[in-house]
């Protein structure tokens, strides 16, 4: 069994290599210029110091929890780069005096009795991939919380029923990505949800962060594919009705799906699926300007050919991700089909795409009938390069770089304007914040009819273990703070945890914020549920 | 200008024809054998008796109210057949003492503070085309009123603002379904949401109510078209922000689509538009059994194919539709494209419908390039009929037949004896209630890959004005209990309003129930907003 990393993400044996770091470094290096910073040692657990546990979990509960100091400091923080950068900085301050694992509804349920009897904070734990400080026990210190729990869900995982004829399943909130689809793949089945946290994430908090996959058209977020969802608050079990849809009073899975732990924990829920696909075409096209890719990707938005893939990506981003040299704006665009052949669908949109001015990368156009699946070929390399991408960023910051992405979403009218306004700002601040060139890449990850998510990424260099936090929250703020004013959202597809609070109470109307603390006073009366978020 | 109706559906000059009433009541005689109830004159609006209103708008609100008898009874009730059973039973106690017509937001915040102030009940109306009693004032005697106002939107219509680049329109909440595709016509524009009260319902009342349209997949209710929304609430206006997607938070618009007038009024929104489709390709199948076509039906919406209509009639809904002699289901499936020609996609989706044994209809497979309009030839016809249904429904009900529909959804693995249980269910209470023959018929509206939506038709004899609504109640308790008890939703499309309460309160979750409670206490803390409905 691999072991989990305490500090990083996933799992210890898949970090990067030693010498596949330094070769990274250097590449990076090169591209910024001047001296590479100070390497950071990786932190071992006998280095870091916890207090001793604020409370203990009654004795009907006591077998549920564990306090020893790699469970703690494991789950101390989600997998942002201030995570990570906090933990190479040996600072595990926020780590829950309690780590608990129920086993089925029942203990969660009685481990929020004893949560909101005892005033300790419940913090729903999935995969602990958060990027957002959402599974954090950063507790407001005028709340007088007795300490903080953090609740485990990992064994409440598995596919539990399949119903075929609907394509859907029922699934306990505490699977991962990978035993979820092995669950799934002898019914010839799949939910193809693949965020880039997917083997270390969960169904339960997919639906808590309504969570993006990668679909890049229609069913982009979790949101679409829960059919029914179960929920235990402290005030009883949310059960809703398995439904295909429903036109009764407003959505009950909607005001959960999203609610990020403050309103209860997510044990179960119906997923709709899809057959897994048979038939594949793709094609990278290479542009001159982003402008023109972007204005392709809308236009196969708008077309309703609904491609499976529709990303673009800067020359810059093309180049982190290994596909060119920084010279040309890459669209890349993809079907999948369980049904049909793809031919019409990909010769439709290379029309479209060529309309904007793209010139087709050789040999880059292929149709598969029933030929390799997602993990194999190309798609398999591209596939394995997408789930490195974290290993990657922990080895950059262990190098002492400062790296990190953002991204939201926005209406097409305003979305050249806007992007360029993030970017700039972006760039700036970066600069400013780490005294030296920066990289700063764009790419499209969702596309929409009236409009599209970019997804930012900056590098620049940091300034040691102690500092680069306080670096990166430097520059979250300045883009945060455009992101919003310029009329995006605070985030498309990774919540708002604690790090968002701030933009989001600015995004979102009075009025509705207002309707949420009224749900949580109802549904959670002690205010112990993930204190901080949302609320 | 044409004159609405005070009793019955839509215009008054739009009304069958006697004659043609007469045909259509002959035809249904010979089908249900015995003898023709007895028909009932149209009430005139002399005949009516309204109480003296109970209170008057402050000096300040005057020139927005009216109470003459006409407009006090046209807002007395929505358009279900138990509305105009008594309409026709000159019964019209639910009127409302006041009809106010805002002419701008500020115009409803004063009125809801007024109400507020006043203990007045507030009954947002759009186009009062509601069958579940959404706009009536049905008040808690325990609660106290001081009496009910009714809101028209009708001065809050008109198209605002396009965006083009983003395929939106911001819209005034009161804009008719014909006026706002009129609008948007001249853009190349289309939100393409015909339901069939299209038009006589209003986009406010779309969103208020999650009104399902004329898309048998995806985009199947308003619910995915809103962008953004602003709903004047009794504590203040809330204004979402305009975005393609977003993942902070639980989605502030779900809150408010399907929230009926119970937390505030919906003033305005940004709408999803689709370019007025080019392209059009359709068939129509015959299957000897119901079961083949709704498989036929499912295998489609599960094919990726996304067809724009795909409707099952079986054969007494083929009969009623006048679509064949009783003796063959249909089930018919439609492309449209604003970017691509279809050849492809129905020829892939008559390969699939065939599979389960369809006949293909002589001559009714037909694809069109830049062809006729939905508004010209068959396709024409067709919508043409639809839009005159509730009329010749009205025809029916003068003539003294009981004849209604209800709507549900389920998902598939319990599609079949779920359809069999409501249908023999609605046969058995109707034939009681009736003392005779009934048709009941099925149709199959909305399909999704793990699910359908089944609308049945009932047509029975009635037993003179003053009891047929009664007689309606019956059969629709007994068919409510049966469809809440097999796992349905007591409404896919029609919402809850005040007639399905006792349903939804079985089909909802208790914690849903107080969560919305809550959120009505925060927003509407008088509990003005029409009362009875969602809470």
């Amino acid at each position: 069994v691999p072991r989990r990393s305490f500090w990083g993400w996933g799992n210890e044996e898949d970090a990067l290599a030693p010498a596949e770091r330094d070769a990274v470094g250097q590449m990076l290096a090169a591209r910024l210029g001047g001296e590479a910073p100070a390497p950071i040692a990786p932190p071992k657990i006998d280095e870091v110091t916890l207090g001793a546990p604020r409370f203990a979990l009654p004795a009907s509960l006591a077998h549920l929890g564990h306090v020893d100091a790699r469970t703690r400091a494991g789950h101390a923080y989600g997998k942002a780069f201030r995570d990570v950068a906090r933990g190479l900085a040996r600072d595990f301050a926020a780590a829950p005096d309690v780590v608990a694992f129920p086993a089925d509804e029942d203990d969660v349920r009685r481990l929020l009795d004893f949560c909101a009897e005892a005033r300790v904070a419940a913090i729903p734990y999935g995969g602990g991939s958060s990027v957002v400080g959402g599974v954090e026990a950063r507790l407001p210190a005028s709340r007088g919380f007795a300490g903080a729990l953090s609740i485990d869900l990992a064994k409440l995982a598995g596919v539990r029923e399949v119903d075929v004829a609907s394509r859907a399943a029922r699934v306990g909130g505490g699977t991962l990505g990978p035993a979820l689809e092995d669950a799934l793949r002898p019914h010839g089945l799949t939910l193809r949800h693949f965020p880039q946290s997917f083997e270390f994430s969960t169904l339960g908090g997919w639906i808590a962060t309504r969570a993006g996959g990668h679909f890049a058209t229609l069913a982009t977020h979790i949101d679409d594919s829960v059919e029914a969802v179960r929920v235990v608050t402290p005030t009883g079990l949310c059960a809703t009705r398995r439904l295909p849809a429903s036109g009764a009073g407003p959505s009950p899975e909607r005001l959960f799906i999203g609610s990020e732990g403050a309103l209860g924990v997510v044990t179960e829920a119906w997923v709709r699926l899809h057959e897994r696909p048979r038939f594949r075409a793709s094609a990278t096209l290479r542009y001159v300007s982003f402008s023109a890719a972007c204005r392709a990707a809308r236009a196969l938005a708008q077309s309703g050919l609904y491609p499976t893939n529709c990303r673009v990506l800067d020359a810059a981003e093309a180049q982190n991700a290994m596909q060119g040299d920084g010279s040309a704006n890459l669209l890349l665009v993809a079907f999948e089909s369980s049904d049909h052949a793809l031919e019409p669908w990909i010769a439709r949109a290379l029309e479209i795409a060529k309309g904007e001015g793209a010139e087709l990368e050789q040999g880059s156009y292929k149709v598969k009938d029933g030929g390799a699946g997602a993990r194999e070929g190309a798609a398999g390399a591209w596939r394995q390069m997408f789930l490195r991408g974290p290993y990657l960023r922990d080895a950059l910051v262990t190098l002492g770089y400062v790296v990190e992405t953002f991204e939201t979403a926005i209406t097409w009218d305003r979305f050249d304007s806007f992007s360029a306004a993030v970017r700039e700002r972006a760039e700036r601040v970066a600069r400013e914040v780490t005294g030296g060139e920066v990289v700063v890449a764009c790419r499209v990850t969702h596309v929409y009819p009236d409009g599209a998510a970019p997804y930012f990424t900056v590098i620049g260099k940091g300034k040691g273990a102690a500092s680069m936090a306080k670096q990166w929250d430097e520059i979250k703020a300045a883009v945060s703070e455009v992101i919003v004013a310029e009329g995006g959202t605070i985030s498309h597809h990774h919540a708002t945890g604690r790090d968002h609070m701030p933009g989001y109470e600015k995004e979102r109307a009075e009025p509705f914020a207002r309707a949420l603390a009224a749900v949580k006073r109802e549904l959670d009366p002690a205010g112990v549920m993930n204190p901080g978020v949302l609320v």
